[in-house]
């Protein structure tokens, strides 16, 4: 079985991170302490609400964000869910959304939900060879009657940042009151930022931010939006007005703080040692062009617009799964995209979008960091041998 | 800081219950070896998926359910949201929706959104002064249209539980064929009977059925619903796909396994001490009326139709939450009725649809026994001096 410890191979932080230990004592420590219900009107709830209020207080904190703003979900698929469908639906003037043709599944197929069930029409941006988006082609996008504006801020897959504060102030400069029923509100999922670029939700200017606690170590189950109050919001899951209303659900006190703990911690290594972590695989992506030539880099080069912790490469001629059974006997775990469409024949949304060929798209590997630092020192001997297994054997 | 030593005095247990030590023991075993994500095709995100199904296929062994119908979620208020709105928006010819109007809050607010957002029909059944349903009525309520019947189990607020074997009987002499576009699929929101009555998804002829985590010693964020796996359903979060397309969002492997422990744990108590709890909860009641003549018991009589560990008085003259407070000083936490409509100034939307008036509604409060068991001896003088102490004092 493998252990926690073998997170010095595992390489595909992108995926998910093991639950950091002062995560799970946290988390030991309130179920130990705190049993309530938030809603309880007696000691027992109130300690609780209490303990869930200093929870959100904390992840506010750190993102810049009003503590009444922050909703506590189930993670970032929920967080996400939310944040478009519930924008989308809470403003009944609305009928258009518009987003990128790289986004999650979880934010693609909310817009499909809201084209398929509610008859919105979507506009899907256009992004270049490096994935990104361009401005002036949001604020052209948005029209009188356009709910939501949803733009990751880091792709999971090549690592693309985008400039999410200029597109805040290219939509603004639009400069509808803002009463306007159509108000086009500006999204952003931060699930793989998280722990690696600076969470300010006012500077980054977004109405509403998106995070999922287990990519950043908290467990999985807890996530959180920030959603500006001011924003009518039809909620996902209805029921006993939890959340302000906003998130129907008896409140996960131990994940709410678990992710607290997790997010300080990964915003402390992030200011500590995110401009390491970006030089070790600036180095590693140097190495791999040096031993593999015919290689190519996904996504932006390494800098201002690519996450400090992910590398993702095609290797023509090859297949990305075939390489990856090569690096996993080598004692290499990565992936050949996101987890959430592994074992999909179809090639990655995000590449095909960027213009790589299926058959080329179809060869991507990918590595991702974890916010404690890897020696990566091994890897590029590991991966030449990979691939050159491949491209040997044909497999 | 109250500690979870306390429970013994902890008397609202249908609003949440503690952690079990070995659910958490369970979850820290799994935090400690599993930190993969069940989608990655690599042997960290396999072995994961291993301990994922076998926790699936625990629950379903309890539940007497084929594993693949398991659709593990966030808890019972995202499980009620799934079935309703899941199977209604999963049928495009469904236009009508059957429940009862003392249902929990997840169940009305998702039949409430039907309406609003989507156009449906909604009808809410008739219940008698214990608040049970007429299988007869259910059963002629049923157009062509109607998607889903939605009736609990076992009543949160009362304890009433429902005849759901003859109802779902009822609706079977309907007749139609499986394949009708407007075939009545019947739900059972069995949050509230987890761990006190059999929970036996084939024996109940139900089509779905939800529970939460949390109300059987598992932690909060972990539920599930059970779907047969012919029910078309439109899934409440969309994304990656996983739960068999039902629901995405990377899955909470040790919530799962947390779960199947506490469920087991809770089934096991329920076949060795739920007729003591039954005993000792109608010994309780006996001796309220007793000592407090006025004192008017809600929901069934003590028997096959109510839950064995839950009683809850209406005292007229008083205020519930009065009394709540004067218990509280005496080291007694209850609860005046659900947790998600506490510190609502409307009167319990059970209890006036059991015919109840407003006034006589307020002066509600329940008790609701542990799993394990709870010695009762000293709580009927308490409840006499608490209410006493308002009859005299006019609070």
């Amino acid at each position: 079985m493998s252990t926690i410890h073998d997170t010095l191979r595992y390489l595909d932080n992108a995926a998910t991170t093991p639950v950091r230990p002062e995560a799970l004592q946290a988390m030991l420590h309130t179920y130990a302490t705190v049993y309530g219900n938030p809603s309880s009107h007696h000691e027992v709830g109130e300690q609780a609400k209490t303990v869930l209020e200093d929870a959100r207080a904390r992840v506010a904190r750190i993102l810049n964000a009003r503590p009444g703003d922050v909703v506590f979900t189930s993670g970032g698929t929920e967080s996400n869910n939310l944040a478009l469908k519930g924008i989308a639906l809470g403003n009944p003037a609305a009928r258009h959304v518009v987003t990128t043709p790289i986004e999650h599944d979880s934010v693609l197929e909310s817009v499909d939900f809201l084209v398929r069930m509610h008859g919105y029409d979507a506009t899907h941006l256009t992004v270049d060879a490096q994935g990104l988006v361009d401005p002036a082609e949001v604020a052209a996008s948005i029209r009188e009657d356009t709910a939501v504006v949803s733009i990751g801020l880091a792709n999971n897959e090549v690592g693309t940042i985008q400039p999410i504060a200029e597109i805040s102030a290219a939509i603004k400069t639009l400069n509808r009151p803002r009463t306007h029923p159509g108000k086009a509100w500006l999204h952003t999922d931060a699930v793989q930022a998280a722990g690696w670029l600076p969470l300010d939700f006012k500077a980054l200017g977004a109405d509403a931010l998106t995070l999922a606690g287990h990519k950043v170590g908290a467990p999985r189950g807890i996530g959180l939006a920030v959603i500006r109050g001011r924003i009518a919001l039809e909620p996902i899951l209805h029921g006993g007005g939890q959340e302000r209303n906003r998130r129907s659900g008896t409140e996960q006190v131990a994940g709410a703080v678990a992710l607290a703990v997790a997010l300080e911690l990964a915003e402390a290594e992030r200011m500590h040692s995110a401009a390491q972590t970006a030089a070790a695989l600036e180095q590693f992506i140097t190495e791999v062009h040096h031993r593999l030539p015919t290689a190519q880099l996904t996504g932006p080069e390494p800098g201002a617009t690519r996450l400090p912790n992910l590398a993702s490469f095609v290797f023509p001629g090859t297949s990305g799964e075939a390489v990856l059974l090569e690096l996993a006997r080598r004692g290499v775990i990565a992936s050949s995209g996101s987890a959430c469409a592994a074992g999909s024949d179809e090639p990655s949304h995000v590449l095909t979008n960027l213009g790589y060929d299926r058959e080329l798209a179809q060869t991507s590997v990918r590595f991702t960091l974890p916010h404690q630092g890897a020696n990566l020192s091994a890897l590029p001997a590991a991966l030449e041998a990979a691939v050159t297994t491949i491209e040997q054997t044909g497999r």
